[in-house]
Parts: C-alpha cells; sequence; structure tokens
C-alpha cells in the first residue's frame, strides 16, 4: 500500500479537475502534478485504449494512485477539464469540453495561435476558429495577467517555451529588435509521446545528435507571436528523455555587457517564482541544464557575451514535460483560479540524477 | 526566485536539524528531503570544502534554497543530527555528535553491525565500539518497533537494503531456513559518491556491465545479521545514475506457489506505506524497476517462481540515494520521533524516466 | 564516395554468399562482416519491406556499400546463404533455401535443438524436423570438429552463447558435476531486433534493470543440450544496445582455487582466437565488460571464487551481435568452408566507447 | 590468445612509427588504427605513468596486443612518429621528435596555427615558433596537395574538423563571403581525455546537454585561418562519449537552393573517400549523425535551406577520436609518406549501435 494516494489532502480539495488524454506522458503527469495538489481532486482520467485499467498500470509511478481510466466519451462536469491529446483532437470536441467544465486548459497545439491565418499557414487549418479569440496562451511569465478568469487556456510548445524564457528578457528590454535570432534547440525523446516506432525504438534513438525538423519547424509560429519576432530554428534529438535546451544566439545592434544582462534578467524574472537565472559561477553547474530541473516546474536562463563577434548567447532549460506542457498547464490553471501560484509545483530536483 | 525555499513552512517547523557532510550525494538529498518536510528546520548544513559557499553552488537543484554550508568543526545544538560522512568519520565524532543532538542518524557503515567482532571481520576495527549497543538499524520495516525514542540510528547499506526487502516476506514466512540464497545486484554510479577517478569518468564509466567486489561485499555482514541467513552476494555496476536492483535466486526446501508468494508479501507488506508489489501483471513494468521509483521513498518488490529448478526469484528496486540512503534516514527519523511515517516523503516518482 | 565499399578486394573473393533477412540488426551485421571478408563476395540481400532500396538506406554505416535489397522469393544460387529471418521463417524455407546453397548458415532458433521433441517442449513444435540431424552447431570452440564440410549450420543465441562460453571450462574439468547453477545475463536492446513497441521506445526502456522472462528462458534448453546441465537461468535488460553478459554463480562440490581456475580456463581456451580470459589485475578494466567487445567477435571470460559461499563467479561477455549472431555464423562458415578462421574477424574493439 | 594482433601482416609492413602518448584516447586510437595498417609497424608506444605495463592493461580492446608502454624519454628512431601528448608538450619536445623520425605527427594544437600571433592571441604564446612554418595542417581535403613529404603534420582540432567540413563546400562555392555564420557544436565526453573530474564523472556527466566555453573557444581561430572567415562558436557537451556534431547556421547573401548545395557538395567531395553526404532522403538517418561513423575514419555532412529565413543550415558528424584526431593523423600520414590514402581505415561503423 503506497503513501502517494494520500498526498492529496481530499478533503480540504473542494476544485473538481478531469484528465483527457491521460494515458499518454502528459496527461500522466498532470495526474502526478495533480494528484499533490492541495486544491484539485482528480474526477476523472480518460483513455480510450485503458479504459478501466489502472492508471498505475500504465504510470508506474502512479501506481499507489486508487484511480482507473474512463472513456473519455462519458465526461463528468468539472470545474477544470486539462486536455493532453494529440494534436487536432482539442479542435474537435472543444465545444463538448468546455460544455462539462467551466475552465478547458488544452496542451494541444490546437489554440496556442491566435488566429485562423497562422494555422492555415502552419497546420492543416482549424476547424473550430470561433474559439480562438477566447484562448489565452497559458505560460504566465508572458500572460498572468490575461489568465485570471480565463475560460480556455492554451498550453505552449515545449520548444516554444524555452525559446520564449530564454529571449524574453531581451525582447522587453528592446534587444531584439532588428535582431538576427538563431535558435538552436536539443530535446529529450519524450517528446515524441508514448507512441513508438522505429525512428523512436532504444536502439536506435540511443546516443543520437540528430537534426529533425531541422528548419520550418511549427514552434516558430509561436515564438515569433509571443516576441514579435522572426528567428531561424533547429532542434536536434539527444540521448535523453526529459528535457528541452534552448541555445539563442543573438545579434543587437550594438554592443551589451554581462552586467547589462544580469539587470536585465532581474528586472524581468526578480520576481517570477518559477525562473531562475544561471550564469557562469563556479562548480559543475555554470548554466541552464535541463536535467537540474527534471521533474519540475522550473526553468533556468543564461547567458554569455561574445563582444568579438557582436554576439548574445542565451541558455534556457526545461524539463518538457513539465515546465513545457503539464506544470506549465498547472501553474496557468493555479493563476486563472486565483490559487498560490506554486500550489502543487513545489518539487525540488534530483542531485545526482543522470538522464532524466 | 525560486519558489522551493518555501516548501517547508518554515513558522510551523519546530524541530531542528543538522546535516553533517552535506555536500555529498547522500547529504544533499537529506538537504532536498528535509526543506519540503513539514516538521524540520534545517539549522546547518556542514562542508569542510565548501564552507561559505552557497548549497546550490554544489546541488543545482537547491538552487533556491537560500542555505550556506558551514564549518563541521562548529556545530550547533539540535534535536536531530543527520550525519552523511564517508565511512569512518562517525566513530571518530559520534561523542561530539551525541553531544550536540538528542536524535543521531548516520548514514554510514559505522554502526550498521551490532558487534566489535563484526567491524574486525568485515572492516577494520572499530574505534568506538561502545556505542554500538545503542544503535538502532534505520529500516523500519525490520526495526519500526525498536526506533520510537532511539537516540543512534544507523542508516542501512543500498545493497543490503534492497535485498533485505526483498528476501524479507520469505524469511517471515520461514522460506529461508536452509535455502541456498545467491544475490545479483545491479547499481549506479551514485553509490559511488560524489568523488571521482579514473574508472567513474564519464568516458569509462558509461554502458558497463561491471563486476565489482565480486564476492566478499561487506553488505553480506549485514543481510545476514538481519535476515539470519548468509547469501552468496555479487554486485555489478550498470549505466545509471540512482538505483539499486536485487535479484535473489532462492531455492526453498519444497515447492512454492506463486498464490504463496503472493500472500506471504501481503502479510509482510500488506501495512507498508514504502513498498508495493509488482509481479507480473500487463502493460511495460512487470517487476520491480528503480527508475520507476527514482527520486522517492519508495521500494518495489516482486517474484516468480521456476518449478522446473526448484526455484523462487525475487526482484526489489530502489533508489539506492532515498529509500538506500537519505529517505530510510528520514522515515527512521519520523518514526523514532513520533512524526507521521510519511511526512516529507510523499514525492512520487516521474513517467516517463530515462535513467535517472 | 566512400571507400568502404572496396574494403573487400572483389576480384579475390570467389565464394558468393547471399543474406536473407538483410534489413534486421542481425542481417545488417553479416553485410557489414562479409563486406570486409577476403573470401566472400555478397550476391544478394534479401528484404521484403526494403526491396529494391540500398543498404545503406537502412544500415548508416553501410551508405558506402554499392548494394540494393531484393525480394526473398527470388533467390540466387550461391555457395553460401546466410539466414537471418525471425524464428519459424528458416523452419518454413529450409528446402529453398538447401536448394539454393551448398552451405547454409541459420542465425534463428530454427535448427539450434537437436530434436522435435525439443522444439515440442519450449518452443510451438517444429515442421521441419527432417532436417534437424544435419545441423550443426554454430559455435566453433564447442563444434569446431563437426563443422567442415556441414551443409547446415545453426547459430547458438546470444545469451546462451554467453553463458556456454562462461561455463564451458568449468563442464570441462568435470567441476559443474551435481552443481547448482544459477546464470544471471545483462542484455542490451539490440536483442529485441529491429521491430519496436512501447517496451522498446526510448523512453520507456532508457536506464532500465528490467527482468524479462525471469524464468522458463528457452535458451535453458540450448544451454542445457551444448553443457549437459541444468541452470536457473534470469535474463534483465539494461541500458545498452549492444552487449550481452553472464554472471554465473556455480556451487562445485569441492573447493577451487583461483589458480586452478586459472588452469582450467587456460586448457579451455589457449588456443581459441576468439576468446580471452580477464580475471582480476589492475586498471579499470578487470573482468569482462561487453562495451571493450563491442562490434568485435572476442568473448571475454572471467572468475572469481568465494571460499565463504563455496561458490565460483564466472563472467562472460559478448557483443550479442556480433558473437552472438553475425560475427559467430561468419566463424562458423569460415571453418566449415576452410577458411582461415578469424578471416573477416579480425576488427579491434573501441576505447573508450559509452554505450555501444 | 587473441586473433588481433596478427591482423597487421608484420612481414610486409616495413615503416616504422611510435606512438608518444600512447595510454590517452588519442594514443590509445592511434594504436588501434596502427595495428591493422598494412604499412605501419609499431615500433614504440610510451607512457610515463604506465611504462612497462602492457597496453591492454589500459586499453581493454586491444588486449591481443603484445606490446607494452616505454618511458618517453627513451625514444627509438622511426619512420614516423606520431604524438598524443596534451597542449605544451609538443613544443617542447619537437626538437627531440624530429630528431628521431622523418616525419612527425602531432595530434596537439601545438602545430595548428601558422603564426606565432595567433598562439598569443589564444593561447599562452609559443615555445617553439621556428617550427610553425614546417608544419602542414593534417586534414586532407583541406591539405591533400601540401602532405606529400611533409615532415611536421599538424592534427587539426575535433570540433574545427566538424565545422569546416561541413562549411567547406560553401567557403569553396564562394557563399560564405560576407556571410553570418553561428556554429553550435555538442560533442562526447571523450573530447575531454583520460583524466577525471568532478565535472567529468559518470554521476554529473550523464544526460547533460551543457555548453561549455560558450564564447571565445580557440578552434575559432583554426576554422578562421582554414576557411578565411570569422565564426560564432559555442560547444556543448551531450551525453555520448565518441561524436562531434556541428550545426552552422549560414545566412549566405542571396538565395541558395537545395540543388544548387547538392551540387556544391557534390563538387568539393565528389572523389574525398572519408566524406558522405547525407541530406534528407527516407528512413531513420536522414541527417548526418555521430554514431553512424563511430569507430571510423569518416564525416558525414548534409544541409538544409531555410528559404523563409534566407538561412543554409550545415550538418556534420565526426568521431572525434579518429576523424577528429587520430585518423585523420593516420590518414594525413597516408598522404605524406604516398600510401593508399584509406590504408588501415577501411572500418565500417555499426548499425545498431547505442551512444558510443
Amino acid at each position: 500500500m503506497a503513501v502517494t494516494g494520500d498526498a492529496t489532502d481530499e478533503e480540504s480539495a473542494t476544485t473538481t479537475a478531469s484528465v483527457v488524454g491521460a494515458s499518454g506522458f502528459a496527461g500522466g503527469e498532470l495526474l502526478r502534478l495533480l494528484a499533490g495538489h492541495p486544491e484539485f481532486a482528480v474526477a476523472q482520467a480518460t483513455s480510450r485504449e485503458y479504459a478501466n485499467k489502472t492508471v498505475g498500470s500504465v504510470h508506474p509511478n502512479l501506481r499507489g494512485l486508487d484511480l482507473r481510466f474512463s472513456e473519455p466519451s462519458d465526461l463528468d462536469s468539472v470545474d477544470v477539464l486539462f486536455a493532453a491529446a494529440p494534436h487536432g483532437v482539442a479542435m474537435e470536441h472543444v465545444d463538448a469540453w468546455r460544455d462539462a467544465a467551466g475552465t478547458v486548459v488544452d496542451l494541444s497545439a490546437d489554440f496556442r495561435l491566435e488566429t485562423e491565418a497562422q494555422y492555415d499557414d502552419w497546420y492543416d487549418g482549424h476547424s473550430a476558429p470561433e474559439h480562438l479569440e477566447d484562448a489565452v496562451y497559458a505560460l504566465p511569465e508572458i500572460s498572468r495577467d490575461d489568465l485570471p478568469g480565463a475560460d480556455l487556456i492554451a498550453g505552449g510548445g515545449c520548444n516554444a517555451t524555452a525559446t520564449i524564457l530564454g529571449l524574453l528578457p531581451l525582447a522587453e528590454a528592446g534587444l531584439l529588435e532588428g535582431a538576427h535570432v538563431v535558435v538552436d534547440v536539443k530535446v529529450g525523446s519524450s517528446e515524441g509521446g508514448a507512441g513508438g516506432g522505429a525512428a523512436s525504438s532504444h536502439a536506435e534513438r540511443s546516443g543520437v545528435v540528430r537534426p529533425y525538423a531541422p528548419t520550418g519547424h511549427r514552434h516558430e509560429a509561436e515564438i515569433e507571436q509571443e516576441l514579435g519576432l522572426s528567428v531561424s530554428f533547429t532542434a536536434h534529438a539527444v540521448d535523453m528523455v526529459r528535457g528541452a535546451s534552448a541555445t539563442c544566439h543573438v545579434f543587437p545592434d550594438g554592443p551589451v555587457s554581462k552586467t547589462d544582462l544580469w539587470g536585465t534578467y532581474r528586472e524581468t524574472y526578480g520576481d517570477e517564482p518559477f525562473v531562475e537565472t544561471v550564469a557562469g559561477g563556479s562548480g559543475v553547474y555554470r548554466y541552464p541544464e535541463p536535467k537540474a530541473v527534471a521533474g519540475t516546474n522550473k526553468a533556468e536562463v543564461g547567458f554569455e557575451v561574445d563582444p568579438e563577434n557582436g554576439r548574445v548567447v542565451t541558455f534556457s532549460a526545461i524539463d518538457n514535460v513539465v515546465k513545457g506542457s503539464a506544470g506549465q498547464a498547472v501553474h496557468a490553471a493555479n493563476v486563472a483560479l486565483g490559487f498560490a501560484e506554486t500550489a502543487g509545483l513545489e518539487q525540488y530536483g534530483m542531485h545526482p540524477v543522470g538522464s532524466p
């Protein structure tokens, strides 16, 4: 008998939540975070494939939870519905979801972009564009003021989240105007989701430094929308399961000092509960490192200056499944519903840790 | 600014604790667990090498903590002193530590064995044998009744903990009497501690299946002491950082069925908050798996029967840094001081997770 | 343009070979070894799925080879046909294969066991039992005398190969008579083949110590057949792609010294070109280690004695795709056809190497 | 007894070679390559630390070699001396080495740059600048015409080699003139050499995406020298042992098509024995991948165009210990001495392979 099922004090948690698409990686992470959240009680976890099985049979870390998957077609009314379905599913079901819940937090790409035209350009169009104007981008570091009371919240993409957090201080300081920006991202295998295939098998995927979608990545649209600038984006798969690390090479108009940057980052993130600036210093961990934040909702951001080349390099690291997905969603819901921002998200990372 | 420093509600935590040897892996893990513990307030974290540096400069997961290392020679009086120093240090300082704290919990091997003779046989003797009779073995699954009020608690070895937890139900059911037992353990690199050397460098240590101390491992003494039987023990280093997995091949006198074993394990662990029995079933995770419990104080145990060979095979998996060290210590302190057993130890593991 | 296509001097190579099932891991490895073999010229590489594609499109290490997959139904006449198809396929096609080639070397389990009764016990029977008596077990260390002129050769299983090579000296010295033997094997993900599935995805398979087929593994049949004793066998998946490591815990009737064992192993393997005894000594690599032999046809074997428990522990390590499959097949073919034993198999391993 | 010691036919190999600094990773790799080289016979392998020990005691892949380390102070006269000592050692000993050997191939940075001024700018000056004008850069893809007869050859840096090979076709086509170039490199732990330290321990180094020397990397000097342009360079440590992967983001003056690039790369590399262009196509491996070339002297190069951003992205992948060090040295020596270019360098890589 595991203790962990008791982590949420069911007596005091009065806000009900459903997780749709709960057998995937992001869905399982939502269950983990909500199970330890003081305000939420999980009412349903849906999975067509695993309906009636225990959530622990799919997510071994949740064996202590007394909860079974239910059919996605049979939704209870809840306060908040978190959706972690593949892209395209939310468009199709958003009406039903909004009927079932006062607040819908969707982790897919379906409501991230603001206009139908963007979906025409970057995706295969949109089948429920009338909801787009209601959607608020989930990342509280840029949308905190719009979240309270929002009833449709759209989680940011993991690569976009890492990139945006690294560049946001520069954008706010006006250092990106007219700047040339190259974004080189390294990501873990959990980004590919719980499905499989030859390319993601252990034998083929281990030890890679593999360019994927080397140009034209859809997250460019999101970065451009949120930061107001176009970036040259390339992502690489590397040997980790969780984690996204973005290195941004920025060429501002004029010279920038490291002291300036410390001020800039402090200005943007000084009061942020989930962003830590790491830029040099001593020891083994001198720059942002995904494994240091694995399992947590924290982002590490940092920078270095290259006066020879007129360059600023920024580094940012997140756990793509937490800060880049489920944790960001819970954080946004906390803000939307007026809970403490850090409720349910106070986990520390681990040290040492291998390749989480 | 990180939220995580607020995880412990300093207002309500009234029991003071020190961590001696806090820059090592087990010491850092004690800090992580105590920072999130509702009853403990950390008064000191000592490190000779890093005195005056922030704990976050060594343990990047703890950057949010507002705490600096202090000199180990300058100990405050506290309620509980947790010691995570290399073997031999505790013998030397135990008098001072017991003067400074009402309860000392030592994670080293220095007080695990009951008699001076065992230290003569398995180690290089003992310099403070007068304390041995006071020491209580930390693992609550076998020493719960002796822990309340204990003032010297000796943490079990990680490999011994994994082995003991796998075999304990068989021992309690009398199935190990006269049985031949082979224990084959696989462990991660964190067992070697925070120091380095050629053998533990990434280039040499990656991807290994490396026998070490293939015979005569000191944990045999501890297993024999706690279970009352001699085992044939061999450990292998494998490519993970955290984790210890013990496979025990047992040849009992008579036939045993899987149903019998389910009953036996339920009898021993049915009420244990930190032990989960996993033995077959469906899905990817059918037997104990160290990565499923990484970062947690949970142990997974399981078994299979091999009627052709008259064999029972048991499997057990722990995070060596938590259940095999710092978590076991906190669990024991919870029992010793009368706190809720699971206080500060309610973390869930992660899924997916790579090689934590 | 790559040089490697010229490694085989096509002028001088006069023995023709086909590889059936060439898109799998073992099939690709056969192509690699045959491409560098001085005696063989590859005539065909079949793959139903990838017919007409270049072998380099599946096996990126072979991009330099000017060779395309052909349909398996359209076989040329060759001197030697190597088959690397899934279990069951060889039974079905063995007549056609033997018509097409003077010598058939099958890497599957279909002809490893000697009698139809064994296939009834361990597999789902056998559909071409009339060929069983013709088959010679491929491993030259035990079948060298039977291989010359053999026209049906059955490759050993990778786990069985590792186990047999570790125990063979003890068997030949009579030390296994009546002995109790526990075999604990650790294997890489390439054993699962080129297919995929949730359990073998990178996210789920990374960092595991996962018992699979914990009892009743089919390789027990093969070990028993070749060594004449029953063993208690358990295999674990660990985080590597290539490699199989067998630790055998043996309890002989009387005492055995390490000096005795050195003599025993030298007696068995002193003249073997592909077996190296590694048992103690200095440095980082003191016992057999799969990564030290990755990519090669070498086996490392070693041992240690445990007088306290009356135990001998043997260690053996191979690359499962080479010595445990394709390399063993080429080695056997070399002996069968009277070539130099080491022809085409002289590769060195790498140092350092991570997790090959 | 291992076969591999016979790989070099000592009868026919008439060119003698020494390896200075043979216990390090690059030194061991030189021994591996020379042992299989048809023209070279290894006369000496020096190591101060391991003098009189077998090379197999340090390099487990070379256990089959009958060779012991000798003192570096006691050099025989040989035809070619390969030096794999830490930076700074070659400057000090170059006179003695050139006395002992007709051709010196130095793998360190000591003779890579052409002028003393560059060493003043990027290193701590140079103590033997009179040799600089004799040195020929080892990489045959750019210095083939200068190598024949060279008596001092300077191996390129591994990161520089990967970068130069990716950009060379663009440079030759005039596409880099005035172009802005960002180079983002990912490297394995073998780059750090055989020494250790906390940062390179398995527990700390596993699973990282760690920026190191994020700006001002010394290889910038070498890239600028060889390609005639300044680049913005950042390197990241990732979880592999062998391998260097360079992604270059290039912004040429005008539009470039993928067809143009195929022509450009074919023009530069069509006849190169060790460079393979991989740029799209089907299957799992569509772009250069370090693990596909592990253990070999091959480089994979590739590219993609990003018309939206006016960008060309190039990818290049090598094994840093072979093409980026020991293999490049042997290749250069082959050209310098008039041997077949590919002599001793015809190894295929492996598939599958994990994280070599």
